[in-house]
C-alpha cells in the first residue's frame, strides 16, 4: 500500500505510456480530488470516421487499470474481430483498434457529434471506468501535431504508426494551438497546484503540444515545476524521443531534456545511470534529483511518484525559507 | 448438389431473413452471372455515426454463408465486446452490433464518406466475402421507411428493434422514394430477366419500399413475376407481417399477400397448409402453386428455389404458347 499525502495539490502534464505510468503512481499517492492530469491531445486524429485520442485513452485506461500492458495502448484482454474484418474488406488497417477500445471511440464520436465537449465526455468515461482523479484533455479545441520530415509534413499518427518513426525529423508544429483554449479546469488546476509535474513523456510531441496551448505556459510561471526525464542513458524506454533529439541536432540525454524545459522547471529527476549529468544540470540552475526512474511494476510507479512528491516538497520548503 | 438452370436470367426482390434464404436457394440453382438480387434499403439508418443496412447485410451474409443463423442478423461466430463496452459507458445499446459486423458498418461508412456509392461498396464487399451473384441495393439514394403508429411516426428500426413491433400500425411511408433513382443495374436486371421473383419478405416494409422507387414497378410490367408467400396459415415465420395486415384491417393470409401484389404478379407460391386458398387466388387471375415453403435447411432453400424456377418456366412457356 502506497503512502498518501493528503494536503498537496498536484497537476501533472502527460502524454502516452511513460506519462500514464507516473500519473498512475501519483494517483496512488494523492487524494483523488487533489490530482489533475492534463493530457496531450495533439496526437488525436480522425480515423474510420472515429475521433481517436491515443494519449487521453492511455492515461484513462492506465489509471483505471484496464490498459493493455503488452502493447502500451488499448485495453487489456482485447479482441481484434472488427479490425480483422475491416482488413478483409480491404479497409485501412495500419492503425489497429481492438473491439473494446472501439467502444470508446464510437461512443466518444457519437457524443462529440451530439455537441458534448471532449472534457465532459472524458469525465463521464472516467466515472464509468472508476477513475477518481481528474483527467483533462489539454483543450476541447482541435490541436494537431504535425511532424516536418524528409518525406514531407506528416500528421503525428502517420509518422508514428504508419511510417513507424522512420522519416527523419526536421521540426514540429501544433496546428490550432494558438487559437485553442485550455479545457475548463486546466488553468485552475495549474494555478491552484502546489506542485506541477511534467511526466516522463516525449518532450517534442507529448509535452510541447500541451505547453503550446495559449495560457498554459503562463499559468506554470512562478510555480514549483518538476520534470521527470523520459531518457535514460541517452535512450527512451519507448518511442522516438532520442531519435528526435538526434535528428534535431541535439545529443539525446537527460541533460538535453532538462535544457529543453530550462525556463519552466525548478527540479529535474534523472536516472541513476545518468547521475554524472546532475552537476551539469545544477549549473544551468535546475535542482537535480537522481533515482531509479524505470517503472517496471505498479509499485515502481508509486515509489517514483512518492519520491517526486517528496522532492517537490523539499523545493517548496526551500523556496519558502528563501522568502 | 442442387441442379443448375444455365439459361435462365432471374431478378429477385428481397428484404431480410426469409428473402435472404430464398435468394440463397436461387444462388444454388442459377449461374451467378444470371442472378441479381435487389434488396430493400428502406430500413437503413444511421446509428453511432455508422451507416447500417440491415437487409443488405442479411442478404450478403446469407449468400456468403457467414450469417448468424441463431439471430437472423449479423455474422456467425460473433463477439460483442464493443457493444458491451458502449453500454458500460452509458451509450445507446438498443441496436446490437457484433464486433465482426461492426467492421462492415465502419468500412462502409468510411467509403460512403469518401464518395463511393452503396452499390459500388456492396459489390466490393461481396467480392471480399466470396459472393458471386449480383446483389444490389434498390437505390444508392436514401429512402427511409416510416411506420405510422398509435405512438406517432417511427423510423423502421425504432419501431422494429427499439419498440419490438409493439406500437399499432396505421400506415407506411417511404421518404425519398419518389426522388430516388434505382441503383445502377437494377432496371437492366429487371428488364433483362426471364423471371422476376418476389421473395418471402414482408410485403409492407421489405418489398413495398423497393416497389416505391421510381421506375422499378414499371420495369416489372409485362414480365413473368412470381411471389412466394411470407405467410403460412396466417402467420409470418419471423417478423411482424401478420400483425401489420391485422392492424391495417386485412385478415392476414397467403390470399391477402397475393391480393397485395395483384396487378404485379402472374404466379403465387403458397404453403401446403394454405392449399385451400389456391382456388381463391386463381379467381383473381393469379396462377397458384402449392408446396412446402418453410426453409429449415440449406437444401430446403435450393429445393424451394428450384420449384419456383420450374413454376416460372411453366408460366413462361404457357405465355409463349398463348401468343
Amino acid at each position: 500500500m502506497a503512502q498518501i499525502v493528503d494536503y498537496l495539490k498536484v497537476a501533472a502534464l502527460a502524454g502516452g505510456v511513460g506519462g500514464a505510468k507516473l500519473a498512475h503512481g501519483l494517483a496512488q499517492c494523492l487524494l483523488p480530488e487533489k490530482l489533475t492530469v492534463i493530457v496531450n491531445t495533439g496526437d488525436d486524429f480522425k480515423h474510420l470516421g472515429l475521433y481517436i485520442c491515443p494519449d487521453l485513452d492511455t492515461v484513462c485506461y492506465t489509471l483505471a487499470g484496464i490498459n493493455n500492458p503488452a502493447t502500451g495502448w488499448g485495453r487489456e484482454g482485447e479482441t481484434w474481430h472488427a479490425m480483422q474484418n475491416i482488413a478483409a474488406l480491404g479497409g485501412p488497417d495500419w492503425f489497429n483498434l481492438g473491439d473494446k477500445d472501439l467502444a470508446t471511440h464510437l461512443e466518444r464520436t457519437r457524443r462529440l457529434h451530439a455537441g458534448q465537449t471532449l472534457s465532459q465526455i472524458t469525465n463521464d468515461f472516467c466515472r464509468a471506468w472508476g477513475n477518481k482523479a481528474c483527467i483533462l484533455p489539454m483543450s476541447d479545441d482541435p490541436v494537431q501535431t504535425w511532424v516536418e520530415t524528409d518525406r514531407g509534413e506528416l500528421i503525428f499518427q502517420e509518422y508514428f504508426v504508419r511510417y513507424q518513426c522512420q522519416p527523419i525529423v526536421k521540426g514540429f508544429s501544433f496546428q490550432g494551438a494558438e487559437q485553442a483554449k485550455p479545457a475548463p479546469g486546466v488553468i485552475d488546476a495549474l494555478t491552484e497546484a502546489d506542485l506541477i509535474i511534467i511526466c516522463p513523456s516525449n518532450p517534442w510531441v507529448s509535452i510541447q503540444p500541451i505547453l503550446s496551448v495559449a495560457g498554459i505556459k503562463q499559468a506554470m510561471e512562478r510555480k514549483i515545476v518538476i520534470a521527470v526525464s523520459p531518457l535514460i542513458a541517452g535512450q527512451a524506454l519507448k518511442g522516438p524521443a532520442a531519435k528526435m533529439y538526434h535528428e534535431m541536432g541535439i545529443e539525446p540525454s537527460a541533460y538535453a531534456v532538462a535544457q529543453h524545459y530550462h525556463t519552466l522547471i525548478s527540479g529535474f529527476i534523472l536516472d541513476n545511470s545518468d547521475k554524472i549529468l546532475a552537476a551539469e544540470i545544477e549549473v544551468i540552475g535546475i535542482h537535480p534529483y537522481v533515482t531509479d526512474i524505470v517503472m517496471h511494476s505498479i509499485a515502481d510507479r508509486a515509489r517514483l511518484a512518492w519520491e517526486t512528491i517528496q522532492f517537490g516538497e523539499e523545493l517548496l520548503s526551500s523556496r519558502k525559507s528563501r522568502r
